[in-house]
C-alpha cells in the first residue's frame, strides 16, 4: 500500500530499522520519567514542561528513541566498524550526541564555554571526532555508550522541568559569531537535529558493516 | 577558542559547509517571503504563523538553509557523484528531500494517501531512492534540484499561514500503523528532522567525492 510503503520509506530511511513496530518498542527505553508521551509520534506540549519546552521534549524523546533502535542490537565488532580512514565509528558517534548534549547543558544551564577537565575527560574525544575517537572510543558494548548518553539526556530534561519558554526563547548575545543572534531554543533543537544528521551516518554505515541487512541507502 | 571551536564542530561537522557567516548569507534564498526570522538561530514563533506552527517553520527553515549551504557549490560531476551501488547521488538526496515534503502535502493538506500520476512522475524516483533514482536523477546542475524543492516548500508554507495550532497538534486516526496515535505535528516534524539525516549523508558524501573539500567525518 503506497502510503504505508511511503511512510515507511520516509520513516525508515532515516532510522535504518526494520519496522514502524520496532519504533514504538524503544519508548519504554526513553521511559515514562521523562514526562514522554504514549505515542513517540505525536509532537507538542507535555506534561511537566511549558508548552514550547515541551514540544522540543517531545521532539528530542522521538529523535533519541530512532537512535537507540537503530544501534541497540550491534555488536561490538559492528560498532567499532570503521568504513574507511576518514570516518568515524558509530560508537564514537553515538558518544558524539552525549558529548553535544552535554555541553549544551554547560552552555545553557551553568552559562560556561568550556567543559571542566574532568568533563573533558569522559567527552572530548567524542565531542572532537576524528582521529580521538578512532583512537580512544572502542572495544565497549553498545550498552555502555547508550546508558552514558541516556543519563546526559535525563540531567537535560530535569533541568528543562525547572525552566520556563521565555528561557527557552531568549537570545544569548554571547553566542555564536557577533554577526548573527542565537536564542536558547536554537541551541537545543541543534542538538535534536544534530542527533538525525549523525544518524543518517549511521544508516549508511550499517549497510556496509559486517553482518549488514538493511540497505544503507 | 574552545567555545567557537564546540559551536562550529556541532554546526559544521552537521552541515559540511565552510563557515558560520555562509549559513546566515543563505537566509535570503529561504526568503523573507516565508516570514524567516531576521537570524536563522532564532527557532520560536514567526510573525504570520499560529505560535506552534511559526515555531515549526523557524525549523524548517534553518535546516533547509543548511541543504542549501551544503550543495549550492557543487558541481554536476559532484551532484551525481555514486559512493557505491548502494549509495544515492546528493542529487537524488537532494530531490528526496522536496518528495517527501510534497507528500506530506498531499497528506495533511489534501488528506490524500496517494500521489496522482502527475505528482508520481515527478516525484516518485526521488521518494523511493534507490535504483529508480539511481538511474533518473542526473545530468542536471544543482540549482534545478534546489529550485524544484523551493517551489514545493514555498507551497507548505503557504498552507502554513492558512492553519492553527489545533490543526497542527491534532491526531490523524487514519495514519501509521494502527498501533500508535500520529499527529499532524509529528508528520512535519519529521519532515524537517529528514532532511537532517540526508544531511549527515551528504556531507559525508561530499567529504569523498572528486575534488572533497570538507573532512567528511
Amino acid at each position: 500500500m503506497l502510503r504505508r510503503k511511503f511512510i515507511q520509506s520516509a520513516a525508515l530511511a532515516a532510522t535504518g530499522i526494520t519496522g514502524i513496530s520496532s519504533i514504538s518498542h524503544a519508548a519504554g527505553i526513553v521511559g515514562p520519567d521523562t514526562g514522554y508521551a504514549d505515542s513517540p509520534y505525536i509532537i507538542g506540549p507535555l506534561e511537566g514542561y511549558s508548552p514550547q519546552i515541551g514540544t522540543l521534549v517531545s521532539m528530542l524523546n522521538y529523535n533519541r528513541m530512532t537512535i537507540i533502535n537503530a544501534t541497540k542490537a550491534l555488536t561490538m565488532e559492528q560498532v567499532d566498524y570503521l568504513h574507511d580512514a576518514k570516518s568515524n565509528t558509530i560508537g564514537a558517534l553515538i558518544m558524539h550526541l552525549g558529548a553535544v548534549d552535554k555541553w549544551y547543558q554547560v552552555n545553557s544551564f551553568e552559562g560556561r564555554d568550556e567543559f571542566t577537565d574532568a568533563e573533558k575527560k569522559i567527552w572530548n574525544d567524542a565531542m572532537e571526532l576524528g582521529d580521538a575517537g578512532r583512537k580512544n572510543i572502542k572495544g565497549k558494548d553498545v550498552k555502555l555508550y547508550l546508558d552514558l548518553i541516556t543519563e546526559v539526556r535525563e540531567k537535560t530534561l530535569a533541568e528543562f522541568k525547572k525552566r520556563d519558554d521565555k528561557w527557552l526563547l531568549a537570545i544569548d548575545p554571547k553566542f555564536g559569531n557577533g554577526k548573527q543572534q542565537f536564542n536558547t531554543y536554537w541551541k537545543w533543537f541543534h542538538v535534536c537535529e544534530h542527533e538525525s544528521n549523525h544518524r543518517g551516518q549511521i544508516a549508511w554505515l550499517k549497510g556496509r558493516m559486517p553482518g549488514a541487512k538493511e540497505g544503507g541507502e
